[in-house]
């Protein structure tokens, strides 16, 4: 029994060892082993921090940061095994250290404590995963960027309602969601910004009995600022929940994007098709090419939508400080961020492939009537009727298109005349140009063709400022 | 290339292989091993249909069903490697299965679709998981009537508001949860009631172009019902949200009393202590025993209750009939299985091994002013004071009695009398008994030691009909 | 002061009043005035009671009666004042009570605690709404059913992936949304079965100190059984999390079907056409004709989720018995059961009002190779070509249609020939015609003919059942 | 039925006036007349700039701006009738300014959609409320901040687990909810610097076909940023979505506090009592004094968890631009906002008024071993024991202490020595001592008195900052 309670570090007012319900449902390292770097990492700054105030030799402190740095490598490798009854990443390599370097492993764990270390090994993680996250993005936008610049001339129907609304250039369709993925590398980055913090120092919860040089420490793991109360630094998990509701913006408008990458692949809109190397076939009907991919990521914004509630509903109503139910706020991070990599890998793949297909977009254009609003903008600008009056008098004239199966390009001028003397003016057809409709809209912002130059030219700027931040 | 799009079973008008983000992302394999039995089970019954009407030779049949028993030996012995390119559990075994027996294997997969296989994998799945989940629950209601039985006599405070209320029985406490769980139950007997379903034959969607004998099918399976309507048995997902919901309502009554095992672990109200097997300590402070265990499952019931909205998210806005989004469902299903029978196991073994501290509870009861309602109550019913005066009068009672640091069993007379002459009514002191108040809650349902015994009774009976229905 | 005191049923301990944020926070009565109906219908069976016992007289018993009558017509008319410092509906239906008929309205709450009240409330509501919503259900499927049987005829494209899979009949698109909302009906009975308990008798958590004659109140209630434990009765709020499951079902179904009622009225669908009556304008595109209803109803079911949610996050870790956060829960009824009717009226009425327009859907059935896999199906049971080589040969010709613009139906010959010989075998026409198709799927919950006529009927007994189990 | 199709914006092409479920389901009026005063603002802006452009005369624009402001003052005086079939508060507004000036009403919304316009009135809401929240928040900031400066002389347990762990002071504990407060006012920050964006212009979806002069409109608006594309101005709810996380955020931080003032006011705790004001009694137990309103709020945080769930789910899987499912995002938003002000008020009261009770926290930091730790650490500094090794002789020593009833203060010195003979060291009183245990902690975050003395500082220095960005 005395072997039982050694493995553990905390075994001595303990009568029995663990029951198997407690050691299957207490340990982590089935998942937490993914903090080993960062974990390494603060182990080095902690150490050097002992060794500063006293408590390790010079000697200690070498052997320690060498056996730290070997160890990295052994789990890098996959040598290292992983044992449910040494409970997480930290007892792991501690343990191991030990058994390298004898004694010294043991003074690591100086002045410091379980709480503290975690805290700061997910910050640390955090910090490197958004790191990956917005290099990804970056390129994602540059694939959007590129799409779009090569789009410019291309008129599709713009939606609202899923009903054709008004004809937009398809490079405003992709630069409405290069904006959008460029609020979410803002995101991650304001997320970064506000919890770059060094927590270590913190002990349990109250700080430690040490003279540890939390500067010191900063400094080794470059983060700019210093938590400013023990209690708050273990306890918090905003950095968490920030970090996954990033994640979950992200995901939403990935699900938008995918929702319409799957509606315009439709045999009936055939807007764009995908590459066949990102669509995939039925075992049982040979001709479906389905977008699986585009489909796969829809579903997968629930999921991390999931992992934000999970640590929202863990986090509800615990009192301070640590909690063990916080133990697996490390499953929701961990899949979080594995499904929006994949995410952002398949969403820039299938923008990188997509064809359009304008004649189709066309097709809609003219049987959805896209261009009503600037007939009526019409009435109101050059025959100076109320916009209201303009809007009844074109919506009177789309009824009777509907009901003979006409559009506005070739329904009869008498069917015309009998609703208004204006729409048998000579600028009729003018007014209902898909080709002027676009350029007419020349707002900042709006789908003119000069309007996309500038919108691409800030978009450029944008992600140059993105990719030197990151550099 | 060719070799590549040989590998899957869709490849005929595919130019292109699946790129690797394709690959990576639409991979099952890697969860999905878990419906081995369940696809073996299903495919047996199919294969059984085939050679009936005659799609199948003996000789086919026989070979098919001796391969699939030895694929389910080759799998549960972990001889099976998991390919990702192979996608899917069912082409494992369909791949493996041509592998071993040629041809015939091939023909397995005739009139059936992976949307009415997977569909009908699940639903087996679900039954089985079921099974098990109840299984464990009349366990754990065992372990509870039996804790039950043995604290008749007992005495805790009952609270509201996390204040204490009125004394009850601990048996009475305890069996609160019995019923709380025995509902958890019948829930779970309801879903599976509810999605007895066999829905082979479905196809993909519409049905299968041969003439497929789902009855016998159904028998084979041991599914009472056959799904009514090919779209909606590939399409619908409540059997598992149903199925989610069930773990999610279990598990929000695990959350409570954890919640209440951890308050009543604390120093400040020690009403009970649990096994040291059960408990753990911390690396920084060697004092701790801490109750991990319940914290771990009051966090596992935001886990669970995120499983639940991951799918209802999934499933929100898909059109009919099957979407790949629906793929991860399955990730939801196993992870919610797993933590809910994770903690059924948690909670039995703290409730076996919990101890309770009567003189720590008894001090609360008089701290807490426990029997004031009593003395309102006995004010009402032998001295004829309407209620909502009694209650005044008692009230005022406690405040003197708060003020001055005593309770209603020392307040001393003369302050009693000051509010009422009643207060020193010589029947005063039984009014108050924390002895008889328990006993005068004499109603079905109710907390007197007489209800106990009647309620001990119908839960062994609620017991027994719970275990003949499993054996 | 005293009279600020005399105001709340429990000011006796109190030395201040509450404060303007407690009134203001812990009202219920702007939202629980719901309840009104079921409070008195309660208090009656709770009056019955105390007469019985003989804590009220005849006459009090008959002057209680009568004013709970009064006060149940003045609340319906609008006439009850609501105050916010008689907080919730239980406290001014007693005030008012006591101001009609005198002392004995305070009478009436002997033996009874707010716990127990609203507890039976609540559960006496849920059954009366679940009435509702199923009868409402029941309107709905009779709409269904009826425009099933009004469409076997009409064939349209099956989807899977939202790509065209195979030809279904109209009658089974609509029917396996009858088979889901009748699951949804079943699902409400067993939330019902499951919880019409009478609590009464319950007090606070621990029974009360009077012969509350349970059964009596069961009687008067008309529910079938009592509570066994007093503390569950009053802690538990699985009756409504079952509730709001079931709401959830239902509206996750509807998103569903209003997804695609969205998606089959675009212009590039046009399969269906809303009435007017039932779609809403642009205030400034004059052609919109937008599916509203549709999108107002996918968009609740996020919302009734998120009653679910805000339900199951309030129970989650709540220590036993009642605690003041559950006075919300009443919040998240109502607004489930608010938009569950109006969406169920509002789907309803879509599908009364849709009219379909088959030459669209032939025309995408088409495009969309829906019979390719009769095709294969084909060659399998004619050729005997093993299914996976068929399916390989009928992609490779899709493969060559969709590169050169054809279909199954106008691809040439020598082109098909290319591919295999079977193409040009002379049964290729009838292998592919839309008409053979459905009727080769000729199994139970298949689309063929027959099997609609069959699903009908069995739509029609359920119905029935249905109407006669309300009725 | 002219006059029915009159009463809509859109009537032009709809041959029967909206069903009465539409009408029902359709209407927001009843929940966004809240955003009366940013719809009049952003159309007196649209209105200057419909000026500039020369759609407006000046006097034209001069009575657009009387009538609005006289509608402001209506409606804020309840003096307009919200009629449903006017849907909105744009419409009414709009049919309110025709009514009052005529025809020039009607020409306000040249060049402006509903979708911007409400886009715009939301930002503009969210702007407004950002600043009340933080404002709010500032004032529980000082609060607390208050607080923490009467109370660094106070010692209580600080927890892990809810097992008494370290001493602490009481500043200590109050600060690390100052901390995480700070930090939701910076969250809201960045939503709001994120967010102030000007999105007037931006038309349905593809801009305007106006010569619309945005940047006048954000100067009109104070807005610093235009929105950079217009379909992405009308789809995203980002603003919306990040509002409602840091909603969810600050109610989190609530719900924890909130537990704890639970469980501290317990009887068993006895570490704080709130006033009488802010807590309740019982209707049936006359000795109940309830912390009510930390329960609300507790509850209240899974409801605005709910909120940011319900905008989530809704916007999953949206295709673009607008659609009417969004409708209802305002419901989700007016909800969160009431709470969260709620919530601050009750907590601030709450702070405010709690009185703590030293002698009973003393009292669990000796029976909880609060300074075993410190024990531990004397044994490595003092007499160089390694930290595991020591943690293992003082586990050791609180073990015999548990069986014993004893505390590290009175168990006897032979006991001691059997476990180590440093544990008579004449310095072992001085190294368990509680009032040396909290200096030790001597690092910055730490919570020895000099750091609180800093941490205070520092906080001020926070609020300091964080009024004047506001003033």
């Amino acid at each position: 029994m005395s072997s039982e309670k050694s493995t553990k570090l905390w075994g001595g007012r303990f009568e029995s060892p663990a029951s198997s319900i407690l050691e299957k449902i207490g340990e982590s390292i089935s998942f937490d082993y993914k903090l080993y770097k960062q974990d390494i990492r603060g182990s080095k700054a902690h150490a050097r921090n002992l060794l500063k105030i006293g408590i390790l030799s010079q000697d200690e402190f070498d052997s320690i940061l060498e056996g730290l740095s070997r160890i990295e490598v052994e789990i890098s490798e996959g040598k290292m095994k992983f044992q449910p009854e040494l409970e997480d990443i930290h007892m792991h390599i501690e343990s191991r250290l030990t058994e390298l370097i004898g004694n010294a492993g043991k003074r690591l764990h100086t002045g410091r404590s379980r709480n503290d270390q975690v805290g700061q090994d997910v910050r640390l993680y955090l910090r490197d995963s958004i790191e990956l996250i917005q290099k990804e993005l970056i390129s994602l936008l540059e694939v959007i960027l590129d799409k779009a610049s090569g789009s410019v001339d291309m008129v599709m129907p713009g939606y609202t309602h899923l009903q054709v609304a008004q004809p937009i250039r398809v490079s405003h369709y992709l630069l409405s969601y290069f904006w959008a993925f460029s609020r979410d590398f803002e995101t991650f980055q304001n997320v970064r910004n506000h919890n770059d913090l060094t927590v270590l120092g913190s002990g349990a919860l109250a700080g430690v009995n040490y003279a540890t040089d939390r500067n010191l420490i900063a400094e080794e793991l470059n983060f700019p600022k210093l938590s400013k109360n023990s209690i708050d630094a273990v306890s918090s998990r905003d950095h968490l929940l920030q970090y996954l509701y990033a994640c979950t913006q992200t995901m939403i408008h990935f699900s938008r994007i995918c929702e319409e990458i799957i509606i315009f692949s439709t045999v009936e809109f055939s807007f764009l098709t995908l590459p066949d190397s990102l669509t995939t076939g039925s075992s049982i009907m040979p001709q479906k090419k389905n977008p699986d991919l585009a489909e796969l990521i829809r579903g997968k914004s629930a999921r991390v939508q999931s992992s934000l509630n999970h640590v929202i509903g863990m986090v509800k109503g615990l009192p301070l400080a640590y909690n063990r139910d916080l133990q697996e706020d490390k499953i929701a991070l961990f899949d979080a961020e594995e499904q929006v990599l994949l995410s952002i890998e398949g969403v820039r793949e299938m923008i990188r492939g997509m064809k359009f297909r304008p004649e189709n977009m066309e097709n809609s254009l003219r049987k959805g009537f896209a261009t009503a609003t600037d007939l009526a903008d019409w009435l109101v600008s050059e025959k100076k009727v109320p916009f209201r009056e303009a809007h009844e008098l074109v919506g009177r004239l789309v009824g009777v298109c509907t009901s003979s199966g006409k559009t506005l390009f070739d329904i009869e001028p008498e069917k015309r005349k009998d609703i208004s003397e204006f729409f048998i003016d000579n600028k009729y057809e003018a007014a209902i140009s898909l080709s002027n409709s676009t350029d007419k809209k020349n707002v900042p912002g709006g789908t003119a063709r000069i309007r996309q130059i500038e919108q691409i030219d800030e978009a450029k700027s944008f992600l140059n400022s993105a990719r030197q931040s990151k550099s």
